[in-house]
């Protein structure tokens, strides 16, 4: 890599909304693009790798996580911690990688804070209706989970207006390209040249 | 074309930066993207169209189309008048065009009054010495008139940070990539998406 800085994306979106396939595709095409492993106090699903998808974590060693501040974010969704370890991320950004969040809204909110340069994007359904099929087909939750999610996925949708950049997940391959087109025009943004060219 | 409403697309860069070629070949590719059509006082160069390239009118026109209003903005650059005729960029934006501005800075800095949400986009040489080159390979100019254009150039390479997007046009294909993916970006924006949301 080069000594320039890399930039902070931050996906967000309802559960079942396709971010996972989005974000696989996306980082494939691109070797400039790491994701930012997650802690979480969530049970793996089936096929999940700890610290590879999650670090999965007991509630304790979480809460020290978290007094110990070494998450840049954390939030509770659907009864599960979730959190951005801060070292790694930084760690990454230096290397001249950018670097994904795929978080929560709540955990969103905080990366304003430390990160407001970041590319804050919201993953939207194309209707309500779809997110409700796209979530019982997954079929790894029980009923009350989903039906959980859903009211969740409701409150979450009201939100996307604190977001600067909305792709809808239609079509796969035009979500596809609409986020690799909000990262390259992110490097491309005169805040970024003048960053990199003071790394020089 | 839907009813969604376009974008503008401001585009600024010293003479001989190479908007052109990424200009035509951007536009090429994308049938949802306009040129506007820009009004001048200077001579027509070999293989420029009336109408297509430039409306090219006398002195006096020009001066009657900034008393009538009828320019969005104008400025006067090298010894001769530029302007952006405002309806017919009004026109396209309603049939749903993402219109393309091709105009000098002092022109931008204009259109930032009357569509601040434009996308500003400074095209950038990779160094002087390559600007000063292409100049000089254009050979349509006489060396006085080159010699004024690469003052005008340092000039304007010390406004780039006024502008949102840098695109440096090292290898064209990069840089048209770039642009393209300012333009997809732009078309994502939450502001947009509300605006679009709004118009159907």
């Amino acid at each position: 890599m080069t000594n320039k800085k890399g930039q902070v994306i931050v996906i967000t979106g309802p559960s079942g909304v396709g971010k996972g396939t989005i974000l696989k595709s996306v980082m494939e095409d691109d070797s400039s693009l790491c994701f930012s492993v997650s802690a979480t106090t969530r049970a793996p699903r089936p096929g999940e790798e700890d610290g590879k998808d999650y670090f999965f974590v007991s509630r304790e060693r979480f809460n020290e996580m978290v007094a110990q501040g070494e998450l840049l974010e954390y939030a509770e969704y659907s009864g599960n911690c979730y959190g951005t370890p801060r070292k790694p991320l930084e760690k990454l950004l230096d290397q001249g990688y950018d670097v994904i969040l795929d978080i929560e809204i709540q955990g969103a909110r905080n990366v304003m804070k430390s990160y407001p340069e970041a590319l804050f994007t919201f993953i939207m359904p194309p209707s309500f209706e779809t997110l409700e099929k796209r979530l019982a087909k997954r079929g790894t939750e029980t009923p009350e989970k989903i039906a959980l999610r859903l009211e969740t996925a409701k409150q979450e949708l009201e939100c996307y207006k604190e977001f600067q950049y909305i792709i809808v997940n239609d079509k796969l391959e035009d979500a596809v390209a609409e986020l690799q087109a909000v990262i390259t025009a992110g490097r491309c943004r005169c805040t970024e040249y003048i960053k990199n060219k003071r790394g020089m």
